[in-house]
């Protein structure tokens, strides 16, 4: 297939999914560039791709002009390949979970989703975060997106279904990381940029974790993150 | 002092620092918001204050319209508050050295100096990496900037003076970093986003270390960085 039309009433469609409604009401979301179309390919949950590669081939291939790529981007200089997904989301719990309450930044929810996948969590809980499918969390994950089960819950409710899960939360002063010996099933529970989990939250988990660090400095989150599930990789 | 026009000279020349090349003539750079200016003034290199808040008082503060700060100003609703001040480098290195070489992303580049306070990192040298006083970088630093000691130099002219150092490199396939026992003082050396440390780098170094991954994964340079600089850090 070829477009060549702005105004074609498939260009129209699937330019909404820049708005998170639309995101919602498909189930379908956009990625831009050669490394998420083929991230999303290994994984086989493409519905269209619009390109004006030619060497890009398959079913689902649509070839558009650059005015069309162009409108299709959410970046001024795109790839010259956008890639429209299906979302995965609810797979089974595995070990590890990371539970993300109010993170507002999508670099650092792309960072923390690419970071989950390398020390092997599995699933992630969002509750109240920025959407994941943001075009900034997307570039940030590098791909990892198309691998982890995501859901969409409060942490509180995750809790009380997971009680075979022993939850960690993160607070300023709390059990030193490094005394740490990590439990067979985690769930790690990371809060919002500025003020970190609630106090709700962290009165139910099992313990609370702090980094130690020099002065009285803070990190950002997705670093103390990243340290964190580091330490608590299944080995 | 008050100033109520956008064309007095003072506002004109310090609206040039926006541009590497006036900050890097002049040796000064402007940070925006409260707590960039309370860090600033707890070091005490600040040249000038401009802001709208009648609340800041001192001798180097200079009230402003909202439409002179707008001017200063590098984002588009900045806090009321914007600092100019002197850049510090060139201070003696301690025992904890990161060392960058061509990292590019500004909130890359102000995360590694956030985290290099936080763990005992007392001197940045930054080769061919994005400008320090770049506002996405100044941002991210969350005032690290002001207690670091920053070097603009060669790594490899580095090394050759600073033999007392045991230099580490991080690489894909190096000694896992869970096997290291820390040197007394260490320069660790982190590379590009996508390149990672050049090879003739990597070829004087003592040892190159690896984080142990699941899968084939890789990690934000900030995050890597971070997790060898948290267990690298004097205890």
């Amino acid at each position: 297939m070829h477009i060549q039309s702005v105004n074609n009433p498939l260009i129209k469609d699937m330019t909404k999914l820049h708005q998170k409604k639309h995101r919602d009401a498909t189930g379908l979301f956009l990625v831009e560039g050669y490394h998420l179309h083929e991230e999303a390919t290994k994984v086989g949950n493409v519905v269209h791709v619009f390109t004006t590669d030619e060497s890009i081939r398959g079913d689902n291939v649509v070839t558009v002009t650059p005015q069309v790529l162009a409108k299709l981007a959410q970046t001024k200089n795109p790839q010259p390949v956008i890639t429209i997904c299906r979302k995965i989301e609810g797979a089974a719990v595995g070990h590890r979970v990371l539970l993300l309450e109010r993170v507002q930044d999508p670099g650092n929810l792309g960072t923390l989703m690419r970071s989950a996948l390398a020390f092997g969590f599995d699933t992630i809980v969002l509750d109240n975060t920025c959407d994941i499918y943001n075009d900034k969390v997307l570039r940030s994950t590098q791909g990892a997106i198309f691998r982890l089960n995501v859901l969409h819950q409060s942490i509180a409710t995750f809790m009380e279904e997971h009680s075979e899960l022993t939850f960690y939360g993160t607070a300023m002063e709390g059990t030193p990381l490094d005394d740490i010996d990590p439990a067979l099933r985690i769930g790690l529970i990371l809060g919002n940029e500025g003020s970190g989990v609630s106090s709700e939250v962290l009165a139910k988990t099992t313990l609370n974790l702090t980094i130690s660090m020099h002065h009285t400095e803070s990190l950002n989150v997705a670093v103390a993150g990243s340290i964190i599930m580091h330490h608590l990789a299944l080995k």
